[in-house]
């Protein structure tokens, strides 16, 4: 089928170059006109505009936002003028799973479908597929079922509960989780647990590298892990590809950024009486990556130093 | 090869069996005649004592033993009256790694050699390969390496970093990590981390299980994420099944036990005074969930009584 | 001076017969007829209405309000129309300090000041007089000064950092920390802390509670840290009387409960990138009591189910 | 009556004042003779050696050690030739527990009494007392009754729980906590319970040091809360004092150290199965204080390059 995609970054281009393969039809858009033009090669038309892009695609339309998390609500607005009743904006990007709602209704003032998608696969995407979680109503998310299927991994990425039947639902790669938010929602926690896990990995090699008496070889570690091994994953896997490249982790200094979901699933939790004590330790191990903890630690030092008489070491 | 196998519980079974299979001799034996009888379909050959054990193996020998990690002591010093110098004992069980060093100085005294291997793969290793984390003398492990390479996973288990070159080293799913008690250490933290990813996903699905608003098909959603996802994992795969075999987890009251890995993972983090916030955070999160934190609690609620009246909700 | 005082609860009984003692003037209201008439003895007129209220109270009036968070909304607005320009509301409840900003320019289209009070002192406060953390206006809060200061302990009740001059300031126990919702900004955060130290004496006791050899008295230990001790504060106090009264804490179940500000400041500092493991794992704790993670734990049963063939103990 | 004190550091030196002051006899001894010969003008005697101590000391003797843990037992294995039966170690400083018991032992085969000592005060203790958490044979404990009355603050340090009857027991500020051991046991959660509090604190300061629109300040509230509060403590006195003398804390850099009692409770409550989240937090910020996550940290950054292409920020 044709799809709008707008927002050409590390993500938008190569779902798009998947979308391609598959052989639908994108119509690509970016601020930057070269980004689009980049995917000229793989088949995609280019859109100069969002007028542009309207105009190329047939009704009803589908156009997919690709875009920061903060300029969704902007590319919506200044999308939406140019859409008529029965067409469909897809938010595929990081947005807080509460803006979901608000936008559906605004949406459903024109006629406009809205769906929202989180999804997971970062740069291995193209090659790997995406994993998408999907929220919104039922009838805009089955009209897009062929770009789902497009972009999800195959069933083959993993083994089957059961080889009954044909494969269907989750295993194939992407799901309706729900009405407007549940797709933002799904993958807010999703990158939480993320979080929690390479923490998890984190420490343990941190471990491992203060380990009094051994040297141990981290990335011959992490490679052996892989295989056969209770904590294999694919983000082992690529612990163990960044050891394989940089034993030493040289090319870092260790300030970890962090994305917004951990922080709205820490709030999501939190508000629902929810205890998650991994989660969040995780997110603050990054704060305190980024030196935030500084002023609480001098005043712990203070302390000391009023009741004991401790000299700070240096 | 030959090689003596004691301990025939659910792992020391499994792993006779996968030795068998590749074309190995075992000589099993369990305080169980019947556990021992058990293998003899399998082509195992059954040794009612350790005297008999020791007998029917030739020499050198080398003996596996694969129980309890309390009795490991009382077993080794039952085994080695029956061994000769030059024979070998491998203890694959889960024993503190500063058991290691104490045990081979003990051993060497008559000339026998000591292995400590973590052995990770579970009710499944018997299918995909053990994981196995090696610690020893050059010599003795590889001494071993024809039962390494037959109880650890193929190459094939995972991608490969780059497919220039025979596979080796880690690769094979085993790794020599360093000297006595090096395997036990590295299996030490690798259980660690366990708790700490299982801690990830048990906490994220428990936001999702309590989502204002939203009813989520978490078996679904556990199904999703095995595929094209960042947080696919075995262990995800292991919470895909157990939801989809029992969705709302009826089976299971909460009572989460921990079999010392974890605990000595943070004693050794915290004499090293290595941080390890969420793998602490997990280890507790078991603790909590036994009931542990009863008196605590309760003292919480007398404190807030006695300042602000609050009186306890039931 | 005159103050109106709604909400005659636990707090607002108590702060106004603190005032009444001072000499203060104190127009009582409460839904509840009795709550009000119960004052009069203690020197309070009683105002049945928000009207009549109003009306025995000189111009400018001061009107302070004591009420549940959720209702002050309501309140503030069922008040004002009975006020005029120069009438000033305070809310010296728990409301989140972002709301205190919306209350002031509303109230500022009438005319009205507003000022936010954060209340510490519990049932205490009568006997202790009350911590009081101010914000709002620098001429509106002036105004209230003798308010304040007899509701605020007396500079004795701690040593002096230095004898030199005056007591003033903060000295007095109320301070004007700064704009609208500076009050209730760092009354949040102090119930925060307040959680955290709770915290930190409820696991230390469990600690000892099951300290393996020793059977240790703890309401004794409680006393004696009353005296000379590091860890000395109002909240052992307050332990040690609980200890006192019932050894076993027999009384409590342990299901501990949270009022709103432990949950404000982690999203506070969540948003400020601020690390709180702390504070966080206080708040937590307090979810878990009552029974919040029991999903994540049948989860993790589950999965070491999977893994391991693990069977839960009960 | 008389007592020998060796080590004459901070702690000791002013507990000698202290006993000095209340009319005891202090033989007193130090590596370093000018630190003995510095309590002179005190009232003290100065013993040049061990022996020259046990001289001096009427029989049945008691002698006082505070010295650092790890110097405890060659002390005494220096100390005890020149005692005799019926003559009585304290070891006052901050051993691990489980070596009590030992060393009694030890000593019990000389017909030596042993008991250890928990003391808090730091530096303040001269002027406040100390707070004295004992551990020993009922026998050895009282014999010490008068020194330990003089260490400890007078009950009316804090308030009574009933003014009914002669102050007695824990009130005094010193408690027999139980066998040997016993005292160090209950020192060494106390320290861990000062870090939590600590930790509290620090991070609740953090938190309105970043809070977003409010410049706070710090030294004014820390006073505030002294008076009325429910966070009112000794350790917010000494906040207090010391963001009065350094209100950016601008002598300090934040590397947070640790004595031992923190982790020592961490690994106890470990093996008891006992959650101590707050307290285990508290201790991995002050490693993390000390850039012991920064491995860690590093690979967190690798990884999120791995998958998202993430280029960490600077």
């Amino acid at each position: 089928m044709h799809l709008g995609m707008i927002g050409l970054g590390r993500m938008g281009a190569n779902m798009s170059r998947r979308l391609l393969k598959a052989g639908h039809q994108v119509v690509a858009h970016d601020r930057s006109p070269e980004a689009a033009q980049a995917l000229v090669t793989d088949g995609a038309t280019v859109a100069l505009t969002l007028a542009d892009l309207a105009r190329q695609l047939p009704t009803p339309r589908a156009v997919w936002i690709m875009v920061p998390a903060q300029v969704v609500d902007a590319t919506i607005d200044a999308l939406a003028p140019h859409l008529a009743a029965g067409d469909l904006i897809i938010d595929g990007g990081n947005s807080h799973f509460q803006e979901d709602p608000k936008r559906a209704a605004r949406l459903a003032a024109s006629g406009i479908d809205y769906v929202d998608v989180g999804t997971s696969g970062g740069v291995w995407g193209l090659e790997r597929g995406y994993c998408l979680m999907i929220g919104g109503s039922a009838d805009a998310v089955a009209r897009l079922d062929p770009i789902f299927r497009a972009l999800a991994p195959d069933v083959g990425a993993a083994p089957r509960q059961s080889t009954a039947g044909e494969p269907a639902g989750a295993e194939l790669g992407y799901l309706h989780c729900g009405a407007s938010g549940a797709g933002h929602f799904v993958k807010m926690v999703h990158n939480a647990i993320e979080y929690g896990l390479m923490a998890a990995y984190a420490e343990g090699f941190n471990v491992m590298k203060h380990a009094p008496g051994y040297e141990f070889n981290l990335p011959a570690i992490s490679e052996l892990w892989r295989r056969g091994s209770v904590v294999g994953s694919w983000l082992l896997d690529l612990t163990a590809a960044a050891l394989h490249q940089d034993p030493h982790l040289q090319a870092f200094a260790g300030q970890v950024g962090d994305s917004g979901e951990g922080r709205w699933t820490a709030h999501t939790a939190i508000d629902a009486a929810v205890p998650v004590p991994v989660l969040a330790a995780a997110l603050f191990s990054r704060f305190s990556s980024r030196g935030e903890e500084e002023f609480a630690n001098r005043l712990l030092s203070a302390m000391r130093n009023q009741f004991g008489g401790h000299v700070e070491a240096k």
